[in-house]
């Protein structure tokens, strides 16, 4: 029997486990990539283990999320972090010079190998035929130590692409049209493996942006064959040395089969609040525009900056929108200056900003209060933009540029403007400069740190008996924005835990950080797929560091279930998923977390309203003795503790 | 007797009063000048005042400083400044296209009209031959509303430029050495008019680097002559037109020559934090460098990037050092795009940020803790940049060039480059769509108003007895930033007095404005020179609503007596300097204003220590007058309040 592209590539990092379908398996990264998001952290985690040298053939670290520097904090975390990295070995992407996932593609990814990001969109190189997994920044250190990242091995979704794109209608519809119809939890324990005569039309850029927000399905990742074009991708990045040819065997088992006909597709866009609330644009056609921001790791490649220029072809914005792009990296910019496409755009109205993440999580260019906005960002989730009140539509470069022209959601096609072209130039301008090198000597490394730079707090093992008032119930979908809010306010002061706890929560209930400090913690229940969206692991430490000793929800999102567990804080679901509504915010509910095992069912007690309810944990033993030890840190911390202690004795006795 | 070309300008708006040293006169805009800092609240005082329509020649504004969309707020302002100029017949510069001096320069300024423009460094437009006036919100509305600015008939100085500029020195040395022989306070009440055959060697550009910094000379303006330079700036930028030369008679008598032989000028810096700190750049030299910012209306022409890019040449900046260059104008962005200089100093690692004020007043790309930051803004007051543990350096573009590339701060002439030759295009790109026209129906304009745009806070007349606590004594030249802190944390609440009053003299005591709070009230002691720095009127309005009913100070910077006189702050100076040591922070002081007239002194009591201090204000009797009402809010409240009253009589008995 034949093997999927994805049994391949994770056979070539397999490190424990087999390759059976729910089954536990450790892969080993090959590559890691890490940003001054998560990255301060994953460095925090490293030191506190004493790593000295990163093991791992590859590992780069970039500066593109913070990048508002209205005092101190985020430069003094720069520093930090080009300091650390070149201790420890890790190439160091200079600030500002462009989008982690982007510029990854462009200089470092290598198809066959296995990429593991602390970013949730890490999985954008599967564009390249890597095998690619987005983590938390606890993860994203263990990678970096060379310690196997544990995940189930997933299920195999064909997704078949036939025919052409037709004009107007670009990549980022592809993904659109599969979020329509699998929904943001449809790729919760599987992998998107795209195959079919369509593949062959779309180039390394336009699949990463497929993979890229394939995330947002919730999927382990997604990948594209490693073919021609993946390798006139690296050519034109001057490595096609790195190249190899890579596919699924023509008799490879799938589990199920999505067919997707190009041709047929049309300018869709996903409505306020979910990247899954996906309609034709035409449906959504008229409504008036505030604002629209183009830019975001999915969908500012130099092929979309063109695009954008070709549509608006130097003609004025209208008046009443305000319009800004965010290149993806330095290399695109320098590419889309040559080619007269910056001019263009400049022009027309378009505010440039500096190649970074920018405004896509809420560091830069917020709309209005109420505003409507068109982004061409993978996420729309309410807030998220920095403004709470705003009304966020995605949508591909084509839509934002027609609506920038207009003033109101428009079909591109209905500008009846000369269709745009692509030809991916045979080469690249060779913009390797912004990387800085390892040290060579890294005992010489002085580590600058900043004040704000906080040691991560206690985190106490789980009491046997443990108990307490549901502090908040939340519905479906809470993402880890809703949890921990992103945004220019709130990122700089991530590695000082006891500072962003004052605003966990505070998208849905502003009053969650006092109550919880009141009550000296308490519980939290949520709905299905809670903890989606991005990968920031402070989604955990901010309720654990208030007391929250579990969470009972219906379903967990992937990565938010691993920074559970890395940071001690206990999930739970619903047996009997109705058993949620027998649950309040303000009840008092307890259970018994000793007798807690693998697959066994315990009973919450609801004293408040006197009902037994049967819970279970989704997590695998290993991770429950984590739990219980009240996180990996934890554990990591006693083995090396020991380790020293037992050197010590050695040393002693020796 | 002939006339000085600064006679020459105040008589072509002379509204009141006569041209004699000392005396008050009214001077009339022909253009203002607003931009969203400060015209949040010159547009509320029109609103209070129902004005319909401005009355001046031409009204520009520019939407440049809060650029950092973080949340709603400056979103939220960017619509309201959007809507209301409109409606008024305001010209809108939309958010992100450029300086407001520099884009003034380009598109606006004409020789011989006296612009008057709600930022300290409007008299950069005397570069172009133009008066130039920079005043608080409150008289930019007045200013609008067609009503004479008053301002003390200032001395004028004969600033005689001979020689020609060496290789590598840049016009900004010319201004830095003014500032290092007149002082920061050298200035104030004077012209510095500029004359003699060195004029000739300098463009506009050149000449408003000059203009634009001498503000920090305290002086009312600066001024060049218009000449075939001038004209063939008006030339390039496609309005030749409206270009009239100008100069002062031959026999014209000036108050005091200063001489400066541009050939013996070598790059000077001034060092932290005050732009008189001025040595040359060699003594030092050597100074490690954490941070480079490029930018602001004092320095980022085309023919300085392109100064930039020549230095850099594509070599990569030094591995430890941040670089940064906010571009003027979208103009200077494209033609630097055009000419190859973006792309060197993109390849170089400098990132590119928006044409916007940016970090040059903490709205981005602040430093790191301690970081020492080179500058070519105009201002290194303490904490400016955003960060309060800063030591900013102000340079010449050369002097940064160079220092970015050796990591340490370097004269550029130590390079052993090329020098740079630059020839000013002879015609620049035709770029206006950028300006909004005002609406061509004003009445259908409905204007969009954030919840943040808070109405201005009642300001009640001074009362004939008063006295308080000495909340806190500071000593010389404390500039606005130390009474009520820029930057991007502070500006987006500034139409938000009680939120803003929060943050009250935090960078000398964050203890301020909890102390007055709590005190009901009270006094501020000062040194010489207080105000200082930018126009901003929060820094009266802060201490205002905080109950702060007078500040003694040995001297008061002109545009801050302005702001007091507005807002009913009253300003006192010592008559005898030295009893400024004859009063602790803390103690308490009693005073009778009912007595205070013009020129007449009256007794403070320092009831702690016993003592009677002697006073004046500094100000004319309408002022003071204006003062006792509250300030001139009040006042033109009561005349509008009283014309609807007599016209409501009217009406009832007509």
């Amino acid at each position: 029997m034949g093997l999927t592209l994805t049994e391949k590539l994770i056979g070539q990092s397999l490190a424990d486990g087999q390759m059976i379908r729910g089954q536990r398996i450790g892969i080993r990264a090959h590559q890691t990539l890490s940003h001054d998001v998560n990255g301060v952290m994953s460095y925090l985690v490293l030191e506190a283990m004493g790593l000295t040298r990163v093991k791992v053939e590859l590992a780069v670290h970039y500066i593109d999320h913070n990048m508002i520097q209205a005092d101190y904090k985020n430069s003094d975390d720069h520093r930090f972090l080009q300091d650390i990295t070149a201790k420890l070995g890790v190439i160091c992407s200079r600030p500002g010079s462009g989008i982690c996932h982007q510029l990854h593609l462009e200089h470092w990814g290598v198809p066959g190998k296995t990429l593991i990001g602390a970013d949730s969109h890490t999985v954008a190189a599967g564009g390249i035929g890597m095998f690619s997994v987005g983590v938390g920044g606890f993860d994203g250190a263990m990678t970096m130590a060379g310690e196997p990242l544990y995940l189930t091995m997933p299920k195999i979704v064909n997704v078949r692409l036939t025919g052409k794109l037709p004009p107007f209608v670009s990549a980022k519809n592809i993904i659109l049209e599969l979020l329509r119809r699998v929904s943001i939890q449809g790729g919760v324990g599987k992998v998107f493996e795209y195959t079919g005569p369509g593949i062959a039309t779309l180039n390394v850029a336009e699949r990463s942006t497929i993979t890229n927000m394939g995330q947002e399905t919730g999927a382990t990742t997604s990948v594209f064959p490693s073919d021609e074009n993946t390798r006139r991708w690296m050519r034109a990045y001057h490595r096609e040395e790195q190249w190899v040819p890579l596919q699924a065997d023509s008799d490879a088992v799938y589990d199920e089969v999505i067919e997707i006909d190009l041709s047929q597709l049309e300018p869709l866009i996903a409505l306020p609040h979910q990247p899954d609330r996906v309609v034709p644009v035409r449906e959504a056609a008229g409504v008036k525009v505030d604002q629209i921001m183009l830019g975001s790791c999915t969908n500012t490649s130099l092929q979309d900056v063109l695009s954008i220029a070709h549509m608006l072809g130097g003609k004025p914005i209208h008046r009443d929108v305000d319009a800004g792009l965010y290149p993806a990296t330095r290399t695109v910019v320098r590419e889309s200056i040559a080619r007269g496409a910056h001019d263009k755009i400049l022009s027309a109205g378009v505010r440039i900003f500096e190649p970074v993440c920018g405004g896509c999580n809420g560091c830069g260019f917020a709309p209005q209060s109420n505003g409507v906005s068109l982004r061409t960002t993978p996420r729309n989730f309410v807030g998220r933009s920095g403004t709470a009140s705003d009304r966020v539509y995605l949508v591909a470069p084509e839509t934002a540029a027609a609506s920038a022209l207009t003033g109101v959601i428009t079909d591109p096609r209905d500008l009846k403007l000369t269709p745009f072209t692509y030809e991916m130039p045979e080469v690249f301008v060779d913009d390797r400069d912004m990387f800085q090198p390892p040290a060579a000597e890294p005992e010489n490394i002085v580590i600058r740190r900043g004040p704000n730079l906080r040691p991560i707090p206690p985190m106490p093992a789980l009491p046997d008996v443990t108990g307490g008032e549901v502090l908040v119930k939340v519905g479906d979908d809470i993402t880890t924005d809703h949890i921990c809010p992103a945004g220019a306010l709130y990122l700089p002061i991530r590695s000082n835990i006891p500072e962003l706890a004052k605003h966990a929560f505070k998208v849905v209930d502003d009053t969650f950080a006092d109550r919880a400090a009141k009550a000296g913690g308490g519980l939290i229940v949520g709905g299905s797929n809670y903890g989606q969206g991005s990968s920031r692991e402070q989604a955990v430490m901010v309720p654990r560091y208030l007391g929250v000793k579990a969470v009972i929800a219906r379903s967990f999102a992937r990565l938010h279930l691993a920074n559970l567990v890395n940071w001690g804080l206990l999930p739970l679901t619903f047996v009997n998923g109705d058993d949620f509504d027998k649950i309040s915010q303000g009840d008092w509910l307890t259970l018994d977390t000793e007798v807690l095992t693998e697959g066994q069912q315990i009973i919450v007690r609801n004293e408040t309203k006197a009902v037994a309810i049967a819970v279970s944990s989704p997590l695998c033993q290993a991770d429950l003795d984590s739990i219980k030890a009240g996180g990996r840190l934890n554990q990591v911390k006693a083995k090396n503790q020991n380790s020293q202690t037992h050197n010590a004795a050695d040393t002693a006795s020796g």
